[in-house]
């Protein structure tokens, strides 16, 4: 969980040569990485309602009245942490429309990139992306001062095990689905790990700071396999 | 509020040369038009599910950031309406998707019906037809067993403040909306008008039934004239 504020990441990328500071290089690489707080917040509340939108829109065309009642009740759970987010903006006195709409150009861009080309892929794209990108906000947001509350709300679940269910649902009625929805997994996940990337600030150092942003889409790309595992894709 | 159980409604209808007795007369209305709830809670339950597709959509095509999030907002206070007309359900042991199962295709052909043209015409349909909706099903459940919290839950506002605030707005910039959109609202009011007359079962007595409906049906119509005036459009 707590990559950012997690001692020995910085260390591993330092020259060699150095002597052991852990505590010194780790506080350079925070200073480094982290990012305004209304700006990262602003972005996260503008992800969740393209979730949201991706989501009800997933509902609406629904082939039964089961997957059309559970993906609602999953829009409306990111709907709830889109409206934690605002929440979380207004209480640091931000203007929530102004810190999102610097935003929206590029996500909604991403959000027509990610789009599928039937319900299914719709299904696996919002699965993949509203879970790599959660992870990656609900950690970001956990090391910005008092954002423990809003971490835990961006981090809760909305629905991914009802979503993988139709999913499976899916795969087990069309075995060729398996196979277009690994290929649609791997072709989601550039984009969407550029997508998290664009909320960390560039380092005023750029190839050591790189360096050190390097092990968290490392991890990001762990967990987006894991996730391709759970559906048994191969990733 | 309570029509079906206020005393006199039936009256008015009752032969002429008939004696005062308004408590007999009323009983006899109540028997006829008293739906199963089961019924009306599945009907009520799908159409809370179409509102919510509808404001959905149009916050997703939202022209605004402001409007994108009031639309949000609202479509997730219509998806509590459906979560809390689903828990309706299982509370009285009924299968929710079984009883909204019945009255998919009708209401699938009856939004297809008020989709408008536009992003304004689809916000003015929802306005109208949940506002004409939730009253309705609000009044209808009200009159049920134990109906007194969902009808409570069916007729809470829904962000229709705002609606009419983008509504407002949109005419203020082109004059020529108002003329379209009172166009419009008097086209959706039959549609919804027999969508809501669905929900009653068929009189047992059918010209002294019918003529019980009338009030109900004639009532609807004067809220449907307010909303209209509301915009500013002559109904």
């Amino acid at each position: 969980m707590a990559w950012f504020g997690r001692h020995g990441d910085g260390a591993e990328h330092r020259p060699r040569g150095r002597g052991r500071e852990p505590q010194r290089v780790e506080r350079v690489g925070l200073d480094d990485l982290t990012p305004d707080p209304i700006a990262v917040l602003g972005q996260a509340a503008y992800l969740q309602l393209g979730h949201f939108e991706a989501l009800s829109r997933a509902a609406s065309t629904a082939p039964t009245l089961e997957a059309k009642g559970s993906l609602s009740a999953a829009a409306g759970k990111v709907l709830a942490k889109h409206s934690a987010i605002i929440a979380e903006l207004d209480s640091r006195g931000a203007d929530s429309s102004a810190a999102m709409s610097v935003h929206t150009a590029a996500i909604d861009r991403y959000f027509e990139m990610v789009q599928g080309a039937d319900w299914y892929e719709d299904l696996a794209s919002i699965y993949f992306t509203s879970g790599l990108l959660d992870d990656f906000f609900g950690r970001i947001t956990g090391n910005l001062d008092g954002g423990a509350k809003i971490s835990a709300s961006i981090s809760s679940d909305a629905g991914s095990e009802d979503i993988v269910q139709l999913l499976a649902d899916g795969m087990s009625k069309d075995p060729r689905l398996a196979s277009r929805l690994a290929v649609w997994g791997r072709r989601l996940v550039g984009d969407t790990l550029l997508m998290a990337r664009s909320a960390l600030p560039h380092p005023v150092n750029p190839p050591a700071g790189e360096a050190r942003i390097e092990p968290v889409l490392t991890e990001l790309m762990a967990d987006h396999t894991r996730r391709m595992d759970r559906l048994g894709l191969t990733a």
